[in-house]
């Protein structure tokens, strides 16, 4: 049990690994697997969709899980909000959007509220909000997000928040990643791209095996997703992905897009439902470049741990 | 003497702290001052100006200094690097272009050869060049560059190189920049940005100040200021800069731009000897966003060395 600080305590979870709440991705058995090693599985609440999300808790069982919101998607039906807490959740996570209209529900459910930031100000929000963790996330990550890189974002807010928790996300995909997130301060990290690689991960096995192929390079940041699932997010948030057919059809030509957009979103929809992954989008991000293998997500668990301890070793004996 | 390693044996220097060999900002006395204080200084020989060099080799006295080309642009005037050799630099290293025609050269002259690679392939034809060191260049880098963020391009350089040292570089200006840099694999960091806001930089006073009210999000990766030097690069380079009027103006308007590139040089070149930085460009990268003050460049290497030690004992604590 080698890490053991601020976020392991508050969370009371053994290792400093954090599921993130990807939309539909992150169901209620690849949350279970998470906890149940050791670090903290949030299921991955979405736009909303509440027969899914009351699926998705039950598929956890026992498990201590915790939920996650798209901000401003849960403040057009906030009663989502209440559904989730009804099944005791550990955490509940807001990302994208301001937290601080949901933060007192939380706290007074006794459930932690996680805020993920992408920028400074964010962070200040968050802290206005009492929150108990903050996941400063980069650009590298998968999903949507905005512009700035891990390694500027993640010193900012730790600097601006010293009494609160920091989680980095975006790019991290190994132990590496968490002894370098720990040496900028950071008390953990939360992993989506590496958990949409494992066993557990509900989403068409195609997918995972291209996120698996991915080398460097091969995603990219844009709203092109967007547009093609009709679904255009407020500014000045993009979705990063696996460059496919659509990306090189479409980006640079976004506003043209968008005047087929009814046709782009009838013909996604089917290769969606195709799992036809040349035009549906592969939801990752850089991360991607690292990961070579469908592992259980236990295992992905006690990798990075392993290979943290080993890492922040062999950087002290240098 | 914290950080011995394989980079520190290998170029002979007491702390694993390079700078970068930028253009006319690294003169023979910012280089001399980071050779001076226990690092390795590289004379910025950029696209080849003879004269200059001369002169910036003068200045650094009897430090041991280094310097670094811009590969392609060498290639054009080969004699350069003879003239470099002549004056016995420790190492000499060559960014953007294949080194393998120059490698025996320097391997011949006595200097260490270091390749800057920004992606993979790369890395292997630095190897095929027999670098003496790597160094890997993130996205998040001012001046040229590609688009790989470095938490993704230094492990796999890491992981395809073992038998040299790498060094990592772009969006580094602290000790914390470097602990997590060794935790990835890598031995050492090469700093610009900096080291561009330090005393000894050969830069104009109103560009440091700049970059050191500069907060995150302000630097910007594109062709603007190739264009506007009516210099632009071989595909797939491009140049990361403070945003400022020019950005503002033709960012995303590049090839209409081009079509006035005339006028526009025109304009550039009197804002640039006037000192007007809302047109003319300031070359820093994100860590500018992590910089608050302009120290001299010995500090720099203490502090980043200093702080490094105790970010990695730190999280080997917790």
């Amino acid at each position: 049990m080698p890490f053991r600080n601020r976020l392991t305590e508050r969370l009371g979870i053994e290792h400093p690994v954090l599921l993130a709440p990807m939309d539909y991705v992150a169901g209620g058995r690849l949350a279970a697997a998470v906890s149940q090693a050791g670090g903290l599985g949030l299921i991955g609440g979405g736009y909303g969709d509440g027969p899914w999300l009351g699926r998705a808790f039950d598929a956890a069982g026992n498990a201590r899980v915790g939920c996650g919101f798209i901000t401003w998607s849960l403040a057009k039906q906030p009663a989502l909000l209440g559904q989730a807490l009804a099944r005791g959740p550990a955490a509940v996570m807001l990302s994208f959007g301001d937290p601080r209209p949901f933060a007192r529900e939380i706290h007074e459910a006794g459930a932690t509220l996680i805020c993920q930031v992408q920028t400074v100000a964010q962070a200040h929000e968050a802290m206005e909000a009492g929150a108990g963790v903050i996941v400063a996330q980069g650009t590298e990550a998968g999903g949507h997000g905005q512009s700035l890189p891990l390694t500027t974002l993640l010193p900012l807010v730790v600097e601006a928040c010293p009494d609160i928790p920091v989680v980095a996300a975006g790019g991290i995909a190994d132990g590496r990643g968490l002894a370098a997130a720990m040496t900028y301060g950071a008390e953990g990290v939360m992993m989506g791209t590496r958990f949409y690689v494992t066993e557990e991960a509900d989403i068409d096995p195609r997918a995972k095996a291209r996120a698996v192929a991915a080398g460097p390079g091969e995603t990219v940041r844009s709203i092109v997703f967007d547009i093609a699932r009709k679904n255009v997010w407020p500014a000045p948030y993009t979705g990063r992905v696996l460059r496919n057919a659509t990306t090189e059809r479409w980006l640079g030509r976004e506003a043209e897009m968008q005047e087929h957009a009814e046709e782009v979103a009838a013909d996604y929809a089917v290769a969606r439902a195709r799992g036809d992954f040349d035009v549906a989008g592969v939801i990752v991000g850089e991360a991607s470049a690292l990961i070579h293998d469908i592992p259980p997500a236990a295992a992905v668990v006690e990798c990075v741990v392993r290979e943290a301890e080993a890492a922040i070793a062999r950087a002290a004996r240098v």
